[in-house]
């Protein structure tokens, strides 16, 4: 009885997982059920691993099992360009283009005035810092090319404005869309094509 | 540097379930791990107690926390008709309908020349052994409008036959759809109007 119950509260979490529905749920949870050794007690371990050790990193916000990420503490990675980013989705995207070898900033989101997200929700007086205390020469705003994302990037140039140089995302990425849904050829061409602010 | 492998392994296993790929496999688990307290942990929580305690019913093949299954073990179900579908999703679509109140037999698939699934690799001899000791006065053939879903029918109504009332889904069952696609009021009027085989 108790675990009707459990599979019922299973496929009630898994239809709020983005891209499920009540039905997908079902038929996922049911797939899991059937390949239990396989999916359903692996994915369990795997889910508590991550909740457990999983962690933002203190540096660029992005996620990790450390204080600091693998890209920060990276030496493969160059420590003279930062590349500003929305949230780890965007870095992810990045990352899979495989085109820039400096390190990020993830803002955890954008300004919006509808949302009451203002400077301080977001990662933007710690990226301020940075750029005075690290060895930073250029800061590259790869930010979605949505309203919010364009206002956030106009802020952040604002404050940055004189101490560094300030480029963003150029050609390529489409008025609306988002990075995540970006193929890897147009974040490359985008990256390549960045112009001063 | 494990989280991070952590992070990837629950991904590629996400990505593997029914109406994910690896885009909204990574949606998903970034979503969860934003949502770590609601989401992430509770989920593997539920996972590790459905993995544990979820079994097979010994009756009729369906999934439960004991050896026999809530609607086997019910008081409220009736015991003279045996409703048989091929699988958990279709018992689960018939019980989202909620007009038939008799127990079932689930099958665990349909007989198959070429993936060579026989008649002892379903339960169908349970349900002939089902028919033979309960008190069962009719079975409901509730399979899938496929070419394999009306073959099991078809071998199952000869092995039966004379000894129960044989009926079957009627109206409404779209040729090559499947129970678990249908919307109840549908399956309401197919149930009402079973027909004799």
């Amino acid at each position: 009885m108790s675990a009707s119950r459990d599979i019922d509260a299973l496929i009630d979490m898994m239809a709020r997982l983005p891209g499920l529905g009540p039905r997908s749920a079902r038929r996922a949870v049911l797939h899991m059920i059937r390949k239990k050794e396989l999916l359903l007690t692996p994915l369990a371990d795997l889910m508590h691993h991550v909740a457990v050790s999983v962690r933002e990193c203190e540096t660029c916000g992005n996620i990790g099992g450390a204080r600091l990420c693998d890209i920060c503490t990276s030496e493969k990675r160059g420590t003279g360009e930062i590349c500003v980013v929305e949230d780890v989705a965007d870095l992810w995207a990045m990352e899979r283009a495989a085109v820039f070898k400096g390190r990020y900033h993830v803002l955890g989101g954008t300004l919006s005035a509808l949302d009451a997200i203002g400077p301080d929700e977001l990662r933007i007086p710690r990226l301020v810092s940075r750029v005075a205390e690290e060895n930073v020469t250029e800061v590259i705003l790869a930010l979605n090319a949505t309203v919010d994302g364009q206002t956030t990037a106009h802020y952040i140039a604002d404050q940055l404005e004189g101490r560094v140089r300030l480029t963003s995302l150029a050609q390529g990425v489409p008025i609306g869309g988002e990075l995540d849904y970006l193929d890897d050829g147009t974040i490359t061409a985008a990256l390549r094509a960045r112009k001063e602010l």
